[in-house]
């Protein structure tokens, strides 16, 4: 078999001293790929790079009306949120709305992921909770579809839960897959992973971005959920993290969402484009590179928008004295 | 060309997530290869991994003895510590012993690299200094040489003052290569850093480790820095770090180091083996992995310590939740 190609070089001085290697797809919301590198039909676990699927069901459903979800409550739904003072009084506020708390989250505790707010907590002697949880916009977004409909909240992460049920269903029609026998994961958050081949994950972005010819109700959902992205980018990630600057920086062209392990989508609305990565080896620092490598490649950017994705692809390392050692580049030749 | 094989799996749920790819070396002192895999030939940055090499001038000059270092000063002087209170006490007393004080390092100051350390200094609403850089041992050792022969300490991290000049030395001759040509960059604390093939670092960690052939002086200083990192493994890392954990797992069978950017080294002086490795992608996770895996097959471990070091090569993953979703682990067949 083939190795994936070359996508991230990390350069030190005179020498390359680390590479990155991925797969990646650009396709139409039809399937047909524009463009690919590396094995595009072996399986990935999405992670958190598929949140705004997983959010389809709280539009549709009609919980985000139901309770009034602002675009920057959409936002964060779809978030793999830094855990800055924001996004943690969001997602309080609007628990607070639908009648829970931070004990009904089942997601798990764990330091804000954005260094200056970790700092700010252990500054003030206080633990984490389940609001800085990363995914505490989109564990707040089930629990409001549960709300909405009369479930029970308990155990709405677990498989056989009709919300996890329904995220299936949204997950089957929109990547056009039977799931049933697809192998399974427990993601960082509690909820279910669904090995899928990246190819696949490619069309459903491209329709998430493009969804014309789904069911008007779902094709409304995307909608709704991309402007809401769209014009609250901060809600999506946070202070200096790649979404949020990759998506100011293309200027509303994109939909751009990470996943852990080295996962990265966007979508592309005008162009009915979507794009999957997955870099081997899991980092998040290439996949970085990589999606702006591809939004520079397929998004159709204007030149504003242009040269300030180039911006983010070529971040310099700097050492412990502020001397700048080495940088990210993507790799020659693609 | 052939890409370097896999050496490490992450795996979730029912699929293997990522893969990390890398080259290794194990080899006697005379250079003879015992054991290989991927480009052995290829260039490396042996960052951290080679401080307890950057060290030898510290016991050759005299200066350990006429400060009267003890081990576990020497093992800090070859260490990449956590910043814990015992390492950042022990660089301070040790600094102000040689009449010098923190503002006369030149590493830097980062946040110390163990996070309870980095969490006890946040809470108390202090700032990190140069005494926490993991380099700070180091550039103690360097600047105590300087000292002792009456040097200016200024601009010992420069690479034509004469503390680099003799670490240049000396790594000419554990190489055995001639460097004046090679590749250079800057370390993370701003010392010079050299590229050298994979299997001249390894010959050079076999002679360290068993240095009976070379001159009686060097052979000397490479027994005492040996015998204080096995001494005092803490001192050469820190709480859980991986580093002290394999050293003594191993039972002072090995001198065992690691580097930025998915460097490690070991020396096995009974067998008189080096081994080096370098993880492509850089990952700091799969290097461990690797370099245990590498102690397993050629550390010819006693029974007690070979299930100790199978313990460490098979970390799982923990999520938000506590629940374990899954782990890392060699890749098979190598």
């Amino acid at each position: 078999m083939e190795p994936n190609p070359f996508l991230v070089d990390v350069a030190r001085g005179a020498l390359v001293e680390s590479r990155h290697r991925g797969r990646y797809v650009v396709c139409d919301a039809d399937g047909h790929i524009v463009a690919s590198g590396g094995d595009v039909d072996a399986l990935v676990f999405p992670r958190s790079a598929i949140k705004f699927l997983q959010a389809l069901p709280l539009v549709e459903s009609g919980a985000a009306a139901a309770f009034g979800l602002s675009p920057p409550e959409l936002a964060v739904a779809c978030a793999s949120h830094g855990g800055e003072p924001r996004h943690v009084d969001t997602v309080a506020a609007w628990l607070e709305r639908i009648g829970l708390g931070v004990a009904d989250l089942e997601c798990g505790a764990h330091m804000p992921s954005t260094a200056s707010a970790a700092e700010t907590l252990i500054r003030a002697g206080a633990n984490p909770t389940a609001l800085h949880n990363n995914c505490s916009g989109k564990h707040t977004g089930m629990l409001s579809v549960c709300r909405h409909l009369g479930e029970p909240t308990r155990g709405y992460i677990q498989p056989d839960h009709p919300q996890q049920r329904r995220v299936i269903a949204v997950f089957e029609a929109m990547l056009r897959l039977d799931l049933a026998r697809a192998p399974r994961g427990l993601d960082g958050c509690s909820l279910p992973q669904i090995g899928i081949p990246l190819a696949a994950l490619a069309g459903a972005i491209a329709r998430f971005g493009a969804p014309d010819r789904l069911p008007s109700q779902r094709a409304a959902a995307c909608r709704t959920l991309a402007a809401a992205i769209l014009a609250e980018p901060f809600m999506l990630a946070g202070t200096n993290r790649f979404c949020t600057c990759a998506i100011e920086a293309c200027g509303g062209r994109a939909v751009i969402k990470t996943g852990a392990e080295g996962v990265y989508v966007a979508a592309i609305p005008a162009r009915g484009l979507g794009i999957a990565l997955k870099i081997d080896d899991g980092a998040s620092r290439a996949a970085e590179i990589a999606i702006g490598q591809l939004l520079l490649a397929h998004g159709d950017l204007a030149d504003a928008s242009r040269a300030k994705v180039e911006a983010l692809l070529t971040p310099t390392i700097a050492n412990a004295a502020g001397l700048t050692v080495g940088g990210l580049a993507p790799a020659p030749g693609w």
